[in-house]
């Protein structure tokens, strides 16, 4: 077979043309699937996923596995953003007490930093600040099936986990922080004492950064930050029942291998 | 320029392979971009997002306006999978009522047909089991935060909402359910009534439908069916403080336009 130069060249650009689009194709393939697998990442390896822009802080320290149960709570309480705090209504009271849960956000302190300590923007206007001005014992509840997108445990998905994934799944962990909520005394108390001053300025902090719609609460709603004074901390994570952590335990562990704010880049 | 036949039969095959190549690439990247847009889809039009199998039920009719409200909390209560269960303490009893809020998944109805009344697989074994047997009134508490993916609504993301959203931002609804919590009489007990049974077999199929793990709780953990005999509905979905929805009006609401179950091709 035989071809003249115009021939030739006309089967060169053929040829360029068709190497040309097989490199796009396949870069843009690479590329959508690179993306793809970065919004699927499953929670041990999710760092840097899309859908992770949904929670307050960028970077999120990877979940610390079962066995490790103060360190996992202290995880839960620094990367969850909301939780139910329930509280004895006054409302619905009648011949025995009666329960109330209501949503709260919270933060234990800016991304870098993780106190234990449950903050709350919060105003004497809302139902469960009513009633814990009769009775100020409060429990708050967070379940890693709050979290969303790639953070998602699949032991949290109906569904996931070959079939036994469930929010009600005991290792799609719960945690029941109960103790005594306290108001804060803001700085321009004068009998605000200095300590209460530095906690106060944390506190502020923890929550600005984290919930900053709820910093802008109209002044007058009255708005000031309360926490809970921890006495009890109730955990599943696994099956087999739930785990009391011990109170200094708790304190003392991380969120992260690390440390929260030891070393910004590793977390 | 001439070529023999075997190195014509060569250029051939080359053309084939690449045209094959061409075809595979092409087909690869348009997947995997059309499942991408399908995993970023907004909240108001995710019909058919890839996240919903984050859900239980494939299709979710669209959540309605808040001006709604009674068919609003019918769909959340439709829609939504886990809630916060508040009972009173009876392991931190002291002075005065202690509240415990726990993790429990529900269920009213199978995807197709909703009760508005929250079903649960329970066990006595189950702390919050253990107090409802010295006090039965419970809360269970569900906030739209609880939604993944392309479902979870704006006015729940911190940073969401032109910077108003918050899981605490009213608009991020969150309902409060108060009652008695009651068990089912299975079937098989002699006393049970033919209401009974009837109820008995619609709540096991909302559960095992939606909440399939469950369903497989060991033998020995003596699972049951508990529902909440609902007294009292509290609901914020909006600014300007709560609403208490009408037990009568709840129960005549539908979470669908056109009613779950009335049309499957519709929600």
């Amino acid at each position: 077979v035989c071809l003249s130069k115009g021939e030739e060249n006309i089967n060169r650009r053929r040829a360029l043309l068709v190497s040309i689009g097989i490199v796009v194709t396949t870069i843009l393939s690479l590329v959508t699937a690179a993306r793809r697998h970065g919004a699927m990442l499953d929670s041990e390896s999710a760092g840097r996923g899309l859908d992770q822009l949904r929670l307050s802080c960028p970077n999120v320290p990877a979940r610390p596995p079962y066995a490790e149960k103060a360190r996992r709570a202290r995880w839960m309480v620094h990367t969850l953003e909301w939780g139910v705090l329930s509280s004895i209504s006054t409302r619905l009271s009648g011949d025995a007490p009666v329960p109330f849960g209501n949503i709260y956000s919270f933060s234990d302190g800016p991304c870098d930093a993780s106190s234990g300590v449950p903050y709350m923007f919060a105003s004497d206007l809302d139902q469960s600040m009513k009633d814990i001005k009769e009775n100020s014992m409060v429990s708050l509840t967070l379940s890693e099936a709050e979290l969303s997108g790639p953070l998602l445990p699949d032991e949290c998905v109906v569904g996931g986990q070959k079939g036994y994934g469930d929010p009600e799944n005991p290792p799609c962990a719960r945690l029941v922080l109960t103790g005594e909520f306290l108001k804060l005394s803001p700085p321009s108390d004068d009998s605000s004492e200095h300590g209460d001053k530095k906690e106060w300025e944390f506190a502020h902090q923890a929550l600005a950064k984290r919930h900053p719609s709820m910093a802008k609460m109209p002044a007058n709603h009255k708005p000031f930050i309360g926490k809970i004074l921890l006495r009890d901390i109730w955990f599943i994570d696994m099956y087999g029942g739930a785990t009391i952590i011990d109170l200094d335990e708790y304190y003392a562990a991380s969120p992260s291998d690390e440390g929260v704010g030891d070393d910004e880049e590793s977390v």
